[in-house]
């Protein structure tokens, strides 16, 4: 479905090249070090003419608007930059109304594009917005974090929170080009690095036994932004790539990419939210054991597999038990609630990915929730 | 495309059945006096054992909702009622933001279904908060309005209003099934009527003359509510279902159905949408005036297919005039303006539903807008 290329871009350097194949909502997702810079190339060339909302949020405004724009500007595209606040709040119904108006009043027409530029949180938010105003704009996602270049820039899902749960109000509206510039990672914080690396650990344990073994041997090479993160973000796209491409609309095979969010998303929860005990990727993180750990004690994998997950997300510095967290944290019964209440329930069945081994994930519908209970209670307790 | 077929419903009672053909996305709408009672078994057929969230505005709650929920419950249908405010302003980001949350407070999962039983306003909140929850809820229409069963229920556009204007914001998503109840109509206040009708004369002068010419023959009847209301509204949604399957995305085609709407639209926002003044309906009557008389001015087509508009329109009770709308209108260049800022500008040119003659409609972009103005200024006088 989807296929890896290198080809030459606009700035000479080289760029890896994705494919997302979805008929004539395809699009190239581009991947290289200082593609920013030559971004107002690369969208002219397939948005000739465009007028650009650039959306960031505060943070990244200050670090990587100023270069964006004037490489826009060199493409001859006219843009408007739209600031939202940083944090995963703007991810709400105020933010949601004032960023459609806000893009309203830029006047862009149908064939003009609205632009993402930073993590998931602006991504999610930028891409409702740009397929609620006059029903869809053509959207370009510019992601700044390792979490939004291998995860939530790919595969059009977009969305905010509402006071029911995280993403819960959004739309499926894929991008017309993603552009992924690896050197912009050097600005992140090493936690939120790590954060979106439990993503491309993801992809191994999901269904590529040998891009896991890949990285245990060059994840050190990935974090230090050698020629191995780029293969590393691309390998993850591509990994996305193909499940989206096969089930656009999340209806079978796309649940796999949710191995480990289910219990991930809960523990979310269970500390509100709170960033400084936990994020995201860390929430997969524990959240991919916890998965390992129950098919293991179903009898579908061997302690093995197990203990290859925990030593190569400890390596990197990632969680990998509840107790990791820190705080107490609410009982058993309080996770299975928010288990039942996430999206991915199924009239009242539990549906969790569960794995028979390295790379070989698969989606299990109807899990009997007292299995899931005596499991959580025995891991809250250890 | 589309086709027309008369089969036995549940109820006993006839139906006239169109099919909108969009291949997994397609739908049936159903016509028929008394379908109401038969709702539930209909909804059922398409979604066995679906839970439902019903939307309604408190006039149609009044007037219908006992109705409905009784047959829902008759055929098993577990449901719950959600009331909206009557009016256009209901269609805001606020009510968008409650009815998404009392949707999500309802516990439907994926397979269930939210209902917009209601107008126009109804219908488009609705359909945009179905599109919005869990990234794409199932929706079923139940129009209770002529303007609602043979133009807003087709096609799946869904949407709210901004403060820069009317349905800017918004989404495409087609519902599962539609049921217009033609005895509802019975309850319409006349005014309300004829502005519905409007839209259905719009059918014949876009592209069947065939049927403007049997309008002309029998529309007391369709007004009265004998069988040529049941054959009015099943051929005006025959007609835009053929240009929904066609064209689904407005990319072209679809157009066409805007016959009557740039100027009808420019004249709803120059009254700033009170309905004292100018409903909908009246609106788009003026506004297919003016495209006729347009399209005369361009030499286009002859005085005799002016004529002939204005003597139907004129006979059902509809305004045909700018100087039939009340008070004072702003200048020809504030028309203008509003015209600009509608969605259906490309890139600066102004893109206008000309005709040819009755039932010959088609697009025009590029109209130069120096000849609009000066069209406009003569009609604004006279």
């Amino acid at each position: 479905m989807a296929e890896t290329a290198v080809a030459e871009n606009g700035s000479g350097g080289d760029a890896n090249v994705v494919r997302v194949d979805l008929g004539t909502r395809g699009y190239d997702i581009r991947i290289g070090r200082g593609l920013l810079a030559s971004a107002g190339a690369e969208i002219a060339a397939v948005l000739p003419g465009a007028r650009l909302a650039v959306v960031a949020d505060e943070t990244v405004a200050r670090l990587h608007l100023k270069a964006f724009s004037q490489s826009l500007t060199a493409a001859g595209l006219d843009h408007r930059a739209i600031t939202v606040p940083a944090g995963e709040s703007t991810k709400c119904f105020r933010e949601f109304e004032r960023l459609c108006d806000e893009i309203l009043a830029a006047r862009l027409e149908r064939g003009d594009a609205v632009v993402a530029l930073g993590g998931g949180v602006v991504g999610d938010l930028t891409g409702f917005a740009a397929s609620a105003v006059r029903r869809g704009m053509a959207f370009i996602q510019v992601p700044t974090t390792l979490l939004a270049q291998v995860d939530s820039s790919v595969g059009g899902k977009t969305g905010i929170n509402s006071r029911h749960g995280k993403n819960l109000i959004g739309a499926f509206h894929q991008p017309v080009l993603v552009l992924a510039d690896t050197a912009v990672l050097d600005t992140l914080a090493p936690r939120d690095f790590r954060s979106g690396y439990a993503e491309v650990a993801k992809y191994g344990l999901l269904g590529d036994a040998e891009f896991f073994a890949w990285l245990e041997d060059n994840w050190q090479a990935v974090f230090a932004g050698g020629p191995e993160r780029d293969e590393a973000v691309a390998r993850s796209c591509q990994a996305k790539a193909e499940v989206v491409a096969a089930d656009e609309l999340e209806s079978g095979r796309r649940a796999l990419l949710n191995l480990g969010h289910t219990f991930g998303h809960a523990l979310e929860a269970a500390v509100s939210y709170e960033t400084e005990r936990l994020v995201h990727g860390e929430g997969v993180a524990i959240g991919m054991m916890l998965a390992h750990e129950f098919s293991e004690r179903l009898g579908l994998t061997g302690e093995d597999t197990v203990l290859r997950v925990r030593r190569h997300l400890t390596d990197v510095g990632l969680p990998v038990r509840v107790r990791d967290i820190p705080g107490q944290l609410p009982p058993a019964e309080t996770f299975l609630d928010i288990i039942a209440q996430d999206k991915k329930v199924s009239r009242g069945a539990l549906t969790f990915i569960l794995t028979r081994g390295i790379g070989e994930a698969f989606v299990e519908k109807g899990v009997d929730p007292a299995l899931v209970a005596d499991f959580l209670k025995e891991k809250l307790e250890a």
